[in-house]
Parts: structure tokens; sequence; C-alpha cells
């Protein structure tokens, strides 16, 4: 039987463990049935001369990583916040990209808190007394007890079942990652792990 | 002649002004000879009772704006920095929806910086002497001249053919709105304006 390829999403390939973490996801990956697709993969191994063409690098590691995603019938995103209030945008567009695509799109945070209170941490605002959160700067708080933006949350729940799952840990841990292993494998090789 | 859709995307929903700005971007995209789809009239109108029960409006919203991105022609989307160092994650989520649709996405933003000196001044972190830059906890940060991450900035490009407009204004500034009208103008309807 043909093994479901799984794209691994996230923004470990920014963590000085960067490496490490990608031979772990890919290792669990293998283990729990499936091809890991792994954009750390697309990083590693240039040549120099290839790297100071920073723009034809760039064009190069997203065409790479479009074309994994294109291929793969799953996604596991690490939606864990990333320099702000919500998810990496990178993996939020990849996440975009498997909705729209038809793929199986399963999430975990690694920040269990609701979005609205991270954003109304990040800049501190009124609250107004209609029951409205508004950050500092006036802007309105999504406040519908979600992991992050509905379009990342919910997009999550309704490509792939799932709601994203939560737990609380530094960015690189694995907890939620494997229990998105278990989800796939129960979705796609209807096996209970 | 059929008149193309294009989805106007962008965190103005959450500002002040959202109804206002909706109604001028849905005006200006009329004028150039498009029918714009806009998540704002996703929000309006929608009874008391059914705002009250949270999930099921965050439901509603995804599916309605889902349904706007996958009917479009083209998006055109404020990539504006919003509440961290790089654009809303709503508004990425559905770039990368485009950019899988097969639709062209138009992009802008009003902070012309590069997002690699925005991230660096979110958190400040040391430079390293080999050329790369991290961050303060130590995460590096994409340095590739781009106005945000790799998935964003190259994804715009390679799905409109035109990169990302930048200039400096406040997020509802609507200039880089109305270049990127002039860019659909001449690739949807083949018009210099």
């Amino acid at each position: 039987m043909r093994r479901p390829k799984i794209y691994l999403a996230g923004p470990e390939v920014f963590l000085p463990n960067a490496v490490e973490i990608a031979r772990i996801k890919n290792q669990l990956t293998t283990e729990a049935g499936f091809l890991p697709l792994n954009p750390m993969d697309n990083n590693l191994g240039k040549p120099p001369e290839l790297r100071a063409d920073r723009e034809r690098f760039a064009d190069l590691i997203f065409q790479a990583d479009f074309e994994m995603i294109y291929e793969c019938d799953a996604i596991i995103a690490n939606l864990t916040p990333f320099r702000g209030a919500s998810a990496d945008v990178g993996t939020a567009v990849e996440v975009g990209m498997g909705i729209m695509g038809g793929k199986k799109v399963f999430g975990y945070t690694n920040d269990f808190r609701d979005y609205a209170i991270r954003a109304l941490h990040e800049s501190e605002g009124p609250i107004r007394d209609d029951g409205e959160w508004l950050d500092a700067r006036g802007w309105l708080i999504e406040r519908f007890g979600l992991t992050d933006s509905i379009m990342v949350d919910r997009g999550v729940r309704r490509s792939g079942g799932y709601d994203v799952y939560r737990s609380n840990g530094p960015i690189d841990d694995l907890t939620g990652f494997k229990v998105c292993l278990g989800y796939a494998r129960y979705v796609l090789l209807n096996e209970v792990s």
C-alpha cells in the first residue's frame, strides 16, 4: 500500500536545533506509517554561490515547498505563536494552500491560551462595555474562544475534521505533533494508535 | 463581458473604520472594472442570537470567506504587519488559498521595511558574524530582502507576476491598494490605467 505523504509545516526551520527537530519529526512520521515531506530538507545542502543570490534562493525554497504541499496528502502544522500574537505567517500560507488543495490539515499549538488573551496581552488595550475587546491601537480583537484567527483555527477544523490541539510547552515541544500523527493515522489509515 | 471578481483581503475588518474602508475599497474596485468580494460584507447584518454563539459564528464567517475566495479570479491582499513582525495570519491563509487555487494574488504593504529589519527590531538580537541574523531568542531571521516570509512574498510574486508593492503609511492607507488595482487591470483586463 502506498504510504500517504504528510507535509510538516512550522517555524522550526528558524530554530537553532532545526536540523535535529526535522530529523526527529521525520522519524516519528515514518514510524507512524507515513512518508514525511519536510521543508527543512529543501534548505540543506545548497551550494554557497546559490545561497549568496538571496532572491533566487528564496524563489527556489518557495517552489520546493509549494511542490511538497501540492503532492502531499495531509499537513501537520505547528501553529504555536511566532514573533507576535499569531502563528508563523509562512505556516499560515501553507495551511491555506492545504485547505484549498483539499488536503487534510492537522494543527497544534504549544500555547494553550485563546488568541484573544494573547492579543490583549501583547498590546494591552481597553475592553469595551458592549463585550468586544480592543487592543491599545483601538483594533478589534477576534474573540471566539479559538487558538488563532478564524481562518487558521476554523480552516484546520474544516479541512481535517479536528480542532487545533492545544498543550503548553516550548515552541519545539512535540506533544501536539504526536497527537496530530494519531489523528492522521485515524483519518488517512483508518488506524487507531 | 463578465466582470472579474476580486477578493479584498486584509486586516481592515478589525479597524474602527472597517465599514467605511470596505465601502471605499468596494467602490474603487467597482470603478476599476471588477466585482468586489469583501469579507466585511460577511460580518455585517448578522442577528444578535447568532453573534452570541461565537463558535458557530466563526464557522459561518470562515465558510463565507472561503466561498468568496473559491469563486474569485484574483485577490488583493493588504500585507501590512499586524500585531507582530508579519502580515495578519488570516490574510496569509487567504493568500495561500489563492495561490493553490490558481488565483492571481496581488499584495501591498504600508510598511516598506524589509521583514528582516522589522523582525530584528521587534526583539533585538545578536547578528552572527557569518552574516546570518538571529533574534533575541536565538531564532534565525529570514534575510532575503523581502517584505515578509518567503511563502508570503514569493507566493504573491509567483501567482500574480508582481512583487508585493511597498509604500509607507498607516495600515489603512490605500496607495498600495490602488497600485494593485492597476496591476489587476493589466493582468485581468489587459488594460493600462
